[in-house]
């Protein structure tokens, strides 16, 4: 098993890109990528996509993509876990480098999706969840969120104004990425008074959907001789799962998915959660905050909102989340996300975060879900010293 | 790099399942695989599928399979390239278990696509195309294929009744397979009157669509202490691509991206084109056995039709194709055919194929494409001595 570094990354502005096709989006990523990494060539392409079928009446995503950014030739294919499809797709171009396959990868994660013509995005989204049990029974994804955080207010007596800071530092950090969505501050009073989306998640709870793209390039560690820049390794990735519906688990309040791909990245890269200095969770939904910290070890069952109460989750505090603007912020295009999160570990590890950039910033943690903490992938990023 | 052997291979027939769910479908050929193999456990699953989302509003795929057969919990993602998603699955598992990630891996192709209520299957199809400058232009997925088809005729001088032996073989080669869609043999006569579907293409050129899915195990060579049956392995692993639209290639009659993937696979296996003892190639429409069998070296370039008509691709002759009857009449389950082809060119190696097993089997290769010749993957297996 070779070892595997990310010598490039490239990312659009989420927005709703109007302007440009699903292929231009992607175009734009992948070719910053390319050149931050300097490279000329690569083997192959995993573009990680959920809903492209749906809203762009595009598959065949891997040829398609390649086709257009002169890739032409390249050992491509399509990877989909939903809204984790974008981890999905560097686990799988993690996968192809460290096998030997290939010595130089893209993965790149894409959606397109405030602008379709066939489907509603929440019936796109919706088939994240289980079509047969929940969708088609009129659950849509956030009504199925907001039933787990009814339940977990209801079991932990925490309040809904308990889980404010997770939305408000995320508004916070986003404010100082020139790639976020919404890069305006939230108060406590705004949190408070946001319109209901569905009890009681409210429209300060859920990330805003949105075009992007974010890209990485992926060689083994043996292939680089010198770098101009701290050069970052992948020292973890794993995926796990749970069952699809929420009502099948005995506990509908604990990501079972999220702490085994955890542990399981913590093993691979030897460390343990005081080790990791960032952690870029998935916060889809505010509750998706609380619920990843405790799964990942970073506090007790039923105590997540707790970091947020007490400040641990800001930059300077003991755990750092969603430091670019997480989903809440710099906004949530879902098979891009997963995409996103690394990237921006990547910036952090670097010291590219700008005026985002924390003091410490050695490991980092990407975790990305797909569905209602279905497919949980687990990345650990390190600076090479 | 490690050597990776198939210990298991399930399925279902190809049929309208109009009775069962998708992960039904997926699920049968999954236990069957499993139950082959004998195994108690699996690391992963791969699922390659083309339009779940489009048909069943499932998307998610590798958990909701996952969930459903027993392995909650696996690293799962679902891989998409079109029609090529089957074998796009198979390398990914192949990646995952040569690389050292996983001891165990599960791949699975599965489609259900005769019942759906969202969409046409038509324009379902149209998706592996380019959708911006080939289907929104009023081309169907067959229409693309039949320009193709008149071209070559055009250009090299065949005749339309010349490609009848594809279909005639497929169709003989299918009464002894179970598991195929249509399993009558067709005449010279029945290929020449067939109804027309887009000229030249006609009823009898086409592959039949339908609802199915095909397993296999995956597992270290180094692993295996012990088999009950003659064992394969994969020799030889590879994907290349071409422009995803057919009207931007120098040659819209040269699949160049079966040649480049054959030729890593031929080198990865330490094979030629002589070697090869069955070629399962994806013929969704007998020009492309034509176009295939020239690209991958067993035909000169212009000439794949003589094979044909010589009967070089029967059971019994040079290069036996479809031998349980291809796409054309085993059907085309368009996400699960990579994964059919793999399994027949295991029960092929294995002396498992029935009445329709070839007199020599050592060494098979199977070949997936996704659009119009777009994304091509191609497998070589090995009987080991």
């Amino acid at each position: 098993m070779r070892h595997v570094a990310v010598i490039g990354i490239g990312q659009t502005p989420v927005d709703e890109h109007w302007e440009f096709s699903l292929r231009e989006i992607a175009g734009k990523a992948v070719m910053a990528a390319i050149q931050d990494a300097g490279i000329g060539h690569a083997d192959g392409l995993f573009v990680g996509n959920m809903m492209s079928g749906l809203i762009s009446k595009q598959e065949n995503l891997g040829v398609h993509l390649a086709d257009w950014i002169g890739l032409t030739g390249a050992d491509t294919m399509k990877i989909e876990s939903a809204c984790g499809s974008g981890a999905s797709a560097f686990r799988a171009a993690v996968l192809a480098v460290s096998s030997g396959f290939m010595d130089c990868a893209i993965a790149v994660g894409v959606e397109k999706m405030t602008e379709n013509v066939m489907v509603e995005t929440t019936s796109a989204l919706a088939t994240a969840a289980d079509a047969d049990y929940e969708a088609d029974m009129g659950l849509s994804f956030v009504a199925i969120n907001a039933l787990v955080m009814q339940r977990y207010l209801h079991v932990y007596k925490w309040k809904h104004t308990d889980f404010a800071n997770f939305s408000i530092n995320a508004h916070a950090n986003a404010v100082n990425n020139p790639n976020a969505r919404l890069r305006e501050p939230i108060t406590l009073a705004d949190y408070q008074k946001a319109r209901m989306v569905a009890e009681p998640i409210n429209l300060l709870d859920a990330s805003p959907i949105g075009d992007g793209a974010a890209a990485a390039v992926l060689v083994p560690l043996s292939s680089v001789k010198f770098s101009r820049r701290p050069l970052v390794v992948v020292a973890g990735s794993a995926t796990a799962t749970d069952t699809i519906a929420v009502h099948s688990r005995s506990d509908p309040l604990w990501l079972t998915a999220a702490e085994k791909s955890a542990k399981s990245a913590y093993q691979q890269a030897g460390v343990s959660p005081e080790d990791i200095d960032l952690f870029e969770l998935h916060d889809a939904f505010s509750i998706m905050s609380a619920l990843s910290l405790e799964a990942c070890g970073f506090a007790e069952r039923g105590k997540g909102p707790q970091l947020a109460l007490d400040g641990d989750i800001f930059p300077t505090g003991r755990i750092p989340i969603t430091t670019l603007g997480g989903l809440k912020a710099r906004g949530h295009p879902v098979g891009a996300t997963g995409m996103y999160q690394i990237i921006e570990v990547v910036q952090q590890l670097r010291g590219e975060a700008g005026a985002a950039q924390l003091e410490k910033a050695e490991i980092g943690m990407a975790q990305n879900i797909g569905g209602s903490g279905a497919t949980i992938t687990t990345h650990i990023l390190k600076k090479v010293k």
